[in-house]
């Protein structure tokens, strides 16, 4: 059974290479597969109002996710999240439980909706996934994303209501 | 007869206010009213790739944009722009004669397209502007825009290919 907790400065040694591989695949996320390790913790540790990894049963981090107000202002009402799970954990539920753990965060600390702004069309499991858990394609950014091995492939825009 | 150039640092005393003016009406932008002048010169200044002003026939400046890529990395190919007229030069053309010229100098900066990630619904002549200008409706956010008069409105993500 895995559990979910709020980041530790010392879990950063786990989290990063799995940032890391994720990132330097080229075709789920924007952040280029040459970021280095300083702009890769900004990013995911520094910028985030929170950051969370995911353990299984012996302690060993196999997911992290981070939530922060996707506009300044009047629009820090909607949350955005992002998801990163190790090649090792897949098919496990991992993202799943993952979102689930984001959207009731989001709710207790006040946030009234969950929004992602660059689902990468591609990414069949993850979008399939997020429509599952509620969230419907708001939008569709034309060859938004520069994928690493088809080119420039579509983003999607995906939202979901969490208080009505 | 208005230019429209590059921003200098000088530039700052007069631009300021024009956007602090903006954002303290809270119906466009999502900057908090209560925004300080660090924290605005930091989105305008010092985070865009580039920021520009319109300026009148006399060397006034009457409007301000800036420029940056709206992803890092595999999205970087996709530009954001945002625009601020002053009130008295409404009527203008100003806000038009800012997003043709963007368009140019994101094309000559190497950028493919063109987002607006938030663009306020009930702001309906900026809507109306940006299809005028090749823009269309690429998502709709549902309650994504708090905005000060009319509470919880819909806000758009607007979409313009700018290259073939």
């Amino acid at each position: 059974m895995h559990t979910i907790r709020r980041f530790q400065p010392e879990d950063w040694a786990s989290v990063w290479p799995m940032l890391q591989q994720t990132f330097a695949s080229g075709d789920t996320y924007a952040f280029s597969p040459a970021s280095t390790e300083a702009e890769i913790h900004g990013a995911w540790v520094e910028l985030p109002l929170a950051t969370y990894v995911a353990c299984s049963a012996d302690g060993e981090i196999i997911g992290t996710y981070i939530l922060k107000p996707n506009q300044p202002g009047l629009g820090s009402h909607v949350c955005n999240c992002g998801y990163v799970v190790s090649d090792q954990a897949r098919g496990q539920g991992i993202a799943s439980a993952m979102c689930e753990h984001s959207q009731t965060e989001a709710i207790r600390l006040g946030f009234r909706a969950m929004q992602f702004n660059f689902v990468v069309s591609t990414n069949e499991g993850a979008v399939r996934l997020w429509q599952k858990l509620g969230f419907h394609i708001a939008g569709t950014l034309p060859g938004a994303f520069r994928h690493t091995g088809h080119g420039y492939v579509d983003a999607f825009v995906m939202f979901k209501q969490l208080v009505g």
